[in-house]
């Protein structure tokens, strides 16, 4: 339990993202391979919004509305809403909308709750596997196709052994492409394209690192919360805290995050 | 139904196939998303064969020497065995091994029938999620998780709209990136290792295009009996059959399939 958070807040607040996800996961799955048009956000990327995109966070917020009106609310398409709580949920209704919209299952919907010292508590949902990561508050868990797991991240071994995941390279500068390739060329294995599925397979023990750029804080704090809770580490490229976003590297221990951020600044 | 099978044969061996596929799907969930040591395939490349893929190929072999003795096989893992009824059974036990490995679900697993002019009926099943994909034989239609859907490629759009799949930048030599990227550079939105399973989101109608270099005839009949069932079209860069492998040009329809060829040979 976080900072002496008694026991019926933390069950409220696992409750209610658990109720989130499941809105989230309806609407999100009411558009997800049929034909939609997406719209463009940015000029100068391709970056699209979908009705499903909306409706998602609208039924989100419709429940917080209900259940936690005293919190407040960051979201990617509707902003900021402040509270009188000192909590604010933190919330991606897809992210990964790439991958949405081409129909491949490593989109997701991140929710976080966050307290003046970060995300406490955190998920990561699949809808379409029907699959859910959740961390923080005790707990370090996933839920799918297999059942109920506890989530715990890989022990440390050499980067010339570990598995890389990243959505280079789509994004991020040049420079910020040549650090990730630093890495890259010392680690075993390297995929792309996975999206916030990726941060899932940390906590889940199944790969090593995530090196990502030009995030935001609603790319990364569900992620934060379940990858902490599973035993990782997760930062910014100089080591600091990573929850407002910006460049994310998220590692299973100490030893890889270390071995990583050291060729990041190289 | 192909060149005049009866319809007892031709629902026999969609019975065979899902038996098969049912079979392998048991096999490699066994041993995925645990702690399991990869051996090295090859001594120049990282290409992990699993106990997983010898499991799963070899229950699909029992149950063809138990239903299907009088067909051949030709296996990933296990080679070529020749029958005498003229059809050939084409099996991937685990293609995506590198994704099977890292926990990500685009693997699959790849079943093809083919007689002397090619595969006449194909699976791609991805078995975590349990969605799986067939078309020939009269077939196209997926099953999973939103139930059952026909399959129907997407209408011709250009280029400069569509969705390109690849596992490039993993595969292939300097010149069939070089290749590979004259028509990336043209596409709306590329995404990268997604394995067997773009093939399967051609045939959903929610992609345009696949290309990949390198590939072995088990890689792809499974994939081309699906996607030419659903409407589109499969051949190899120079515009000739691809079933037995190589280079390989998938697409939604002949119009955006001639558009990318072009650009290929360039």
């Amino acid at each position: 339990m976080e900072g002496g958070m008694d026991k019926t807040l933390a069950d409220e607040l696992m409750s209610v993202a658990d109720a989130l996800a499941d809105a989230a996961r309806a609407a999100t799955l009411l558009h997800f391979r049929t034909e939609l048009s997406a719209e463009n956000k940015e000029t100068d990327r391709f970056d699209p919004v979908t009705v499903a995109d909306r409706l998602s966070e609208t039924r989100m917020r419709e429940i917080l509305a209900a259940r936690r009106p005293q919190d407040g609310i960051l979201g990617e398409e509707f902003g900021t809403t402040t509270g009188t709580s000192g909590l604010t949920w933190v919330l991606d209704p897809i992210d990964g909308t790439r991958s949405y919209l081409a129909g491949t299952p490593t989109w997701g919907v991140l929710i976080a709750v966050m307290d003046e010292t970060g995300p406490i508590y955190g998920l990561i949902d699949q809808p379409y596997i029907g699959e859910r990561f959740s961390g923080g508050l005790g707990r370090a868990e996933v839920v799918g196709p297999m059942g109920r797991r506890q989530l715990k991240t890989r022990a440390a071994r050499p980067l010339s052994q570990a598995i890389l995941f990243t959505t280079f390279p789509e994004v991020g500068t040049p420079e910020e492409g040549a650090a990730f390739n630093r890495v890259k060329a010392q680690a075993r294995m390297t995929r792309y394209g996975t999206d916030c599925y990726a941060y899932g397979l940390i906590a889940a023990g199944q790969i090593d690192l995530v090196i990502e750029a030009g995030l935001q804080a609603y790319d990364v704090q569900g992620p934060i919360a379940v990858i902490e809770a599973a035993g990782g580490v997760v930062t910014n490229w100089e080591g600091g805290r990573a929850h407002m976003g910006g460049r994310v590297l998220a590692a299973a221990n100490r030893a890889i995050h270390a071995e990583a951020l050291a060729l990041l600044n190289a």
